[in-house]
Order: structure tokens, then C-alpha cells, then sequence
């Protein structure tokens, strides 16, 4: 497409286009969107350098003008973006992209990918962390397990990012540790145990290897008959060193059944302050009812289900043109479908989010130039069964789109990522706990302004398919 | 783990690890096994550099002895694997590794990510190139077109290769195309004709940039009203300079219900070259009821369905301590649990595929020691189901697992991506279609060796919890 526009001489048109997407992933009532550091790197070093553009000569589809416009490629557009960690809803654009068609358009699939990604895992993150906060008392902190079943490397490291985010407190994956300076947590494997003439011969290994995060895998034999026996024994030989056993881990079985004993012989043992990490195939729904059963988990280790987004493996963002620069006037473009739900919003626009008393009553996707006078009573109207009404006071509002390059020039302060995770918790904070219900939650407000829903209406009437 | 064995100065101890997986992804009878080359990749590549030492150093956690191993990395193992493109089934050894523990074991994580995603998505390929193959006549390509979903930038160019060795006959990712030599295919998207006056500027436009591969996307507006007149129209004004149209894109609506009128049109045109692709949300399912309804499409752009393995988006793959060196003798070794089906197979073992006249019998798990003499019959007995027996005759055997790494030289020549293609095509090839089915598909037989047999029995029943 690069190259069309480029020999149709359209390449430095300007256009816009947005990113959103239409379904919530999971059931879930919003998504937190994730990415936007990832885009600033693209963006950052998106060029071409000789190797590619040998492989692309060499598919001897492209003239040498056009490569050579690709050997001097670089971005010069706007983005605006919601910041990472804002909790959105379907169709509000997550990044308005603006610039000449040939660059915007080239951004088109990468960007579509770090957004999805991230934003998926790091939404599929918050529902599990939520699940392990409805225990009663001390809620137990959520680690990030999933690296051997993430679907490649940049799926694991990028995946520990999103679920830190989510509000994961830890990964065993040291590359993103390194990377994004997450906590990194772990235990042994089962492989450890094995590889020590017992049990017991390993687990004081262990100790002796972490004293101040031992954390003791008890489920290679036998929970009850070896694991835990063994784990208290290591644990009074800390005791007399002066030092305490962390943890213990249960990777199999029933987790409910099995934490409650393990808890009760612990307790016995005056061993109060050990907690109990389980793991084994967890979500959100295992979680919760474990919890429900009262099981004595005090931290939950997430692997598959989490690092895959595993009953919802794909946020479905798309890229869509929204305004072309004609007779040099930007102007709204639409995109028409069968299916009224993928008829897009046409025009540069903005997300509006209005708060009365802290609590968020709806937000407002308009066009750029809209102005309100918070001043006034604001009438807002269901987009797609306008009858529907509701007339907010008193309230404040909050632009979501951020500025984060002009011209080419970033100029966003990129947030560190426990940043980004308070702004999340802030975010959520808004919400009540129906539109955050993990499953039939309660739908948010999301509507169109009226200037924007005449804009898209007269342009849906306008259009005429004999005429295209 | 790493840093408990060197402490305990056991890292020199020589161990042998497996990779398998327990559960076939998908309701699918197989696994085409994929990802050796990224381990290759791996292994070259591994070693520790003064940034990573320095993030591990400043963990807090390891000595500078350790921190000094680390520098000195270099895998000095044996690696034996199933070449990729291999069918194989639960619990068949697909990666054997045998080495120093400290080395062993640090592979674990990454390795399974590459074979379990790359395998993953090769098994999802071939089920929806197989769908396309139920098409009566002419077998409509299948192309990879999901980088925009894919979890991050490695699953969708790594996920088009295993695409490819799935089946695919092209990608729309240019990366991939780049990196393995995949054939890069791709259309407009609906930007580029919603960027022009009207859809058949947009046409004329794209036919005038790529000449002998125009295929233009008919559903912007109205397929019937309005994309497939102007698609005749310059399908028209090609034939005028001698040129052909090569195909139409149909990506909304129903596909087959709108396929066959496509076709009937172009056929009344005289356009009967003209093919019809579609996409649209696909996968295999999909693809065999647009089939059986006839409809009249010639190759299939498959995005979020395959890129993802969107209904199992992780194949569970282990990796697993099967034998470990005690007093200088390489010791089997086992790991029991609760759960029957998760107890290991112990030993250094290998994997025989029997085949009696072209046709697989069954496969055969054994130590790496035993022999079979193959001009004697040959009884295999079900590992559960003991009474459950068969006696094979005139069989061939060829051994599954081929030496990639020895003593940490790479002793293996990677194949290219289009011989990986055609060994899983003679590979299927001895199989039934019972097996190959891609639901409730017979059970393909995966027997122990009598020898393999009574050492797990042994091992299972000399273990006992209180002496663990």
C-alpha cells in the first residue's frame, strides 16, 4: 500500500487513522490499555536499513525511487495516545495517528500488535489479581509464571510487563525483570527435588542456597506424607539459625483440600508466618473458588492462563482512517459495513471522561474542536437507541488522548511502570464495582457527541454504494 | 536452581532432560513438532553478557564465583530432537538433552517456548490447511495474514514460519518473509480505498502499482452493488493491455452466500480466471462448513484463528529429569504424582515409528540401549491397559530422535523451510485419516518397551513418600 500511494504521488497526503477495538476480551466490562512504550520504541528506530531493502528489491516489486524514499524513512507524524494503564472501553480511539498516509499507514500492523498484546494481557492480569482480592483478610499478591507457555520470548517479556501492569507483584521471568525492572520471583522445580538423594537433602540445600526468600515446592512426592513433613523440619533448622522459611508451594493436586491441611500442620508446628504459594493451571474462576472453599493460599503463581490470555487469546484492535486532507482540508472519512457495529467513527477526534464526585458517569468520544462548558448541564444520548438519555451536572472532565509525538519529536515523558500500575489503580477507582463485575458487568456509558453523531450520520447518508 | 547446584558443587553432575507434552491442542490426534531451529539459535547464542551480570549481581542473591561461571557459559551437552516437520504424539521424548545440570537446566524455560509455540501453531496450520483441502477439485491456498493479532512481534513472525510448516503457502508478514524466505502475499486493506475518491479510482490505482498480482478487496461498500462492477470494470481495462486480474477479496459478510454470486458475475464477465479469496474471522471449522455450502472461493486468508491457536492458545509442553548421574553411572530417574497421567517415563530414552508396508503401526518408547531385531515379530502392549496387545510383523523402524548437539558442537545441518514442509507431508502420509481426523480422531498407538515398562514399574513401586 506504501508503494500505491507512493506511485499514485499521494504519499505525503495527510491523514488520520485510530486505533480501538470493538469487544472486551474475557467478559470483561473495559480493557487496561498496554503498548504505548512499545509503539515509542518502533517508532523510535523504524527505518530501513540495506539488508532490508536488499530482500525487498529483490522481491522486484518496488522501483528504486520508492526504496530510496524507504532508506530515508522516518516518522514525522502526531500520535496521541491514552496513556498506559487507562482503563478504556470499546470503540474510543486508544492512539490517533496523523501524518503523511505513507508513514501512518506503514505503522499500521506492528503498532496493532504491541496494543493488542499488551493490553489483552494486562487486562486478562487485572481480572486474576481481582479474583486473589476477593479473599477475605490479606489478599494474596499474584506472580507471573508463564514464560515456557507464552507464545515465543517477546510474548513472555513483554507478557510480565502487561501483567505487572495488570497488577501482577512479580515474574519468574529474569529477562523481564531486567528489562522493565520487575521483581523477579521463584521457586525450584520439581527437577531440583529429584535431582538430591531426598527430599529433605534438598530443601536444605535450598535454604542454604536463598536464606531470606526460601520458598519450598512440596508436592514432588507427597504433600502430606513427605512435603510438608520435610519443609518443617528445614524450617526449625532455620529457626535455630535465626532465620525464617518463607514459604512453601503446592503445584498439584487439590489445591483447596491440600492448602487447608498444610496450613493446619504448620500452624501446629508453630509455624504461623509460613505462607503457602500454589500454583497448577490457575485463573481467575479457580482462584475465586478456591477462595470460596476456603483455602489457605497466601500468593498465587499464574502461568498458562494468564501469559496466553487463554479463554481470550486476541484483543481485536483495528487501525481504521478516520480524516483525509482533500483540497488541503482535513476531512471525516467513514468506513460503511453490513454490520452496523463495525461502521467506524469518522473524523479526528477526542475521549472525554466526566466524573461527577469522583465516581466516572460516562465518557464522550467528540471531535477534536468540541469544546463543553463544564459550567453547564450536559445532555448525553445512547449513540445507537438515542432515546436513551441522561443529563449530567457538576461535573469534571478528563481528556484521555495524550500528546505523545509532534512533528516527529516525542514529547512524552515515558511513566515507570509502577507509575503506570498507580494509574491503573486510580483509574479503576472511578468504577463502580458493577461495570467492574468480571462477568455480565454492567456497561459503561460510552456515547458520541451530538456533533459527532450528526458528522457520521450525514455521512452514512450521503454515501451511496452506486457512487463509489 | 542454577546457583543451588553450583553451591552444592553439583553443576558438573551430567543429567538427562526430556521434552514432551501430555495433550494434543485442539481436539487434533497429533503434533506437527516445530521450533528445533530457534533452539539451535538458542544455544548458539546463549552466553551471559556484563549487562546481565551486572542486573544479577545487583539481585543481590549470587556469588562472584557463580557470577564468573556465568561469563565462562557455553553449552557443552548433547542435544537429540525429532527434526521439525515431525508428526508426533503425547508423551514421545521430542527434545532429549544431556549435560552438566547447571547447563541443562537453564535451557528449560526458552526452549519449551519455542517448541511449544512453534509447534502450536504449525498443528493449527495444518488443521486449517486440511479444511481447505476439503474443498472438492482445486485446494485453495491457505495465507497467514494475523501479525496485527499475533501476541507480539516474535509470535507473528515465528508463528508465519510455523505457519508455513503447517501448510501455509504465504504470509502477510514481510518480516517473516525476510527472515525465512516465506512467500510474502498481501492485498489492500480497506484504508487504501476509502483514501480515494471513489473504489474504482482505488482499484485502478493498485492494478496500476502491482500489475501481474492485483487482487482487490470488493466489501469496502457493497460487494455486489458496488465492488465487484468496478472490479469487472478494470478487471476489463487489464485484459485491454493484456494483463489478468488475478483475484477478488471478500473480508465481511457471508462468505459463501457472497462468494458464489462473485462468482456466478464473474463468470458471466468471462472472468472465469478472476479467484476469490476471502477472509473474515477464520479457522477450520468455518472453512469446512463455507466448503460444504459451496462456496465458490479459490484461497483463504486465515489471521487471529491460527496465529493465535485461538480456541488452545498453549500446548504443555515439560521439561522433565528422566536420568541423572549418581557414582558415576547414569541412574533413570522418575517423578511421581497423584495424578497417573503426569508420572514421567524414566531413563534415556529413544522413539521407534514402526511401519508395516508404508503404513505407521504404532510408535514405540525405549530405552536408549535396547535393540529390535526387526526380521522377528515384534508384540507392543498398551503402558495402561497392559492385556491390550499387538503383535507387528515385516515392520521397518526408524528412529525419531537425530543428534543436533554433541559435547556443545552443533553437529546437525538445519533444513530449509520447504524440505521441513514436505517431511510433514510424507509423514502424515503414513498415517490413517482416522488418526489425521481432526475431531475425536483415533488414537494413534504410543507403547513402552517391555524394558522401559518394568524399570517405571520398578521405579514406581521401590519409591516410597516417608523415605523421600
Amino acid at each position: 500500500m506504501m508503494y500505491g500511494y507512493f506511485r499514485a504521488n499521494r504519499h505525503h497526503q495527510r491523514v488520520v487513522f485510530d486505533v480501538f477495538y470493538r469487544n472486551n476480551p474475557s467478559g470483561n466490562g473495559y480493557v487496561v490499555a498496554a503498548g504505548l512504550e512499545q509503539v515509542v520504541w518502533y517508532l523510535h528506530h523504524l527505518s530501513f536499513g540495506e539488508e532490508e531493502l536488499t530482500y525487498l528489491r529483490g522481491l522486484g516489486l518496488f522501483s528504486e525511487e520508492f526504496l530510496d524514499m524507504l532508506r530515508d524513512f522516518r516518522f514525522s507524524g502526531d500520535v496521541y495516545a491514552v496513556p498506559e494503564g487507562t482503563i478504556v472501553f470499546p470503540n474510543e480511539p486508544l492512539v490517533r495517528v496523523e501524518g503523511p498516509i505513507c508513514e501512518v499507514q506503514l505503522l499500521e500492523s506492528a503498532m496493532l500488535a504491541f496494543i493488542n498484546h499488551q493490553s489483552l494481557i494486562a487486562t486478562k492480569a487485572q481480572r486474576i489479581v481481582d479474583a486473589a482480592a476477593t479473599a477475605p483478610g490479606k489478599v494474596g499478591p499474584v506472580i507471573e509464571m508463564g514464560l515456557r507457555r507464552a507464545q515465543n520470548i517477546d510474548a513472555s517479556v513483554f507478557g510480565a510487563r502487561a501483567a505487572f501492569i495488570g497488577g501482577c507483584q512479580g515474574t519468574s521471568n529474569v529477562q523481564a525483570g531486567q528489562c522493565f525492572d520487575i521483581p523477579v520471583m521463584g521457586t525450584m522445580g520439581h527437577s531440583w527435588i529429584q535431582s538430591f538423594p531426598s527430599e529433605l537433602d534438598a530443601f536444605r540445600a535450598y535454604a542454604d542456597t536463598f536464606p531470606d526468600a526460601t520458598v519450598l515446592l512440596i508436592d514432588t512426592y507427597d504433600v502430606l506424607k513427605s512435603g510438608i513433613q520435610n519443609a518443617i523440619t528445614v524450617a526449625k533448622e532455620m529457626e535455630a539459625q535465626g532465620r525464617k522459611l518463607l514459604g512453601v508451594r503446592i503445584d498439584s493436586g487439590d489445591l483447596a483440600y491440600l492448602s487447608k491441611h498444610v496450613r493446619r500442620v504448620l500452624d501446629d508446628a508453630g509455624l504461623t508466618y509460613v505462607g503457602i504459594v500454589a500454583s497448577s493451571d490457575l485463573d481467575e474462576w479457580t482462584i475465586r473458588d478456591l477462595i470460596i472453599q476456603g483455602a489457605a493460599i497466601t500468593s498465587w503463581g499464574v502461568g498458562t492462563k494468564l501469559i496466553t490470555s487463554y479463554d481470550t487469546p486476541a484483543l481485536g484492535g483495528v487501525y481504521k482512517l478516520v480524516a483525509q486532507e482533500r483540497d488541503g482540508q482535513m476531512t471525516p472519512s467513514i468506513k460503511v459495513s453490513e454490520n452496523a457495529n463495525k461502521v467506524t467513527n469518522p473524523g479526528k477526534k477526542k475521549v472525554l471522561r466526566f466524573t461527577v464526585n469522583g465516581h466516572a458517569s460516562a465518557d464522550l468520544i467528540a471531535l477534536d474542536h468540541e469544546t463543553f462548558d463544564i459550567s453547564k448541564p450536559l445532555e448525553l444520548f445512547d449513540p445507537v437507541h438515542t432515546y436513551k438519555r441522561k443529563v449530567i451536572r457538576n461535573y469534571e472532565v478528563e481528556e484521555l488522548l495524550v500528546p505523545v509525538y509532534l512533528e516527529g519529536k516525542l514529547v512524552y515523558e515515558l511513566p515507570n511502570l509502577k507509575d503506570i500500575r498507580r494509574h491503573v489503580e486510580s483509574g479503576l477507582a472511578l468504577f463502580s464495582k458493577e461495570i467492574l463485575r468480571p462477568i455480565q458487568p454492567h456497561i459503561y456509558h460510552v456515547d458520541l457527541s451530538k456533533a459527532l453523531w450528526e458528522l457520521k450520520q450525514r455521512l452514512l447518508h450521503e454515501w451511496r454504494p452506486d457512487e463509489a
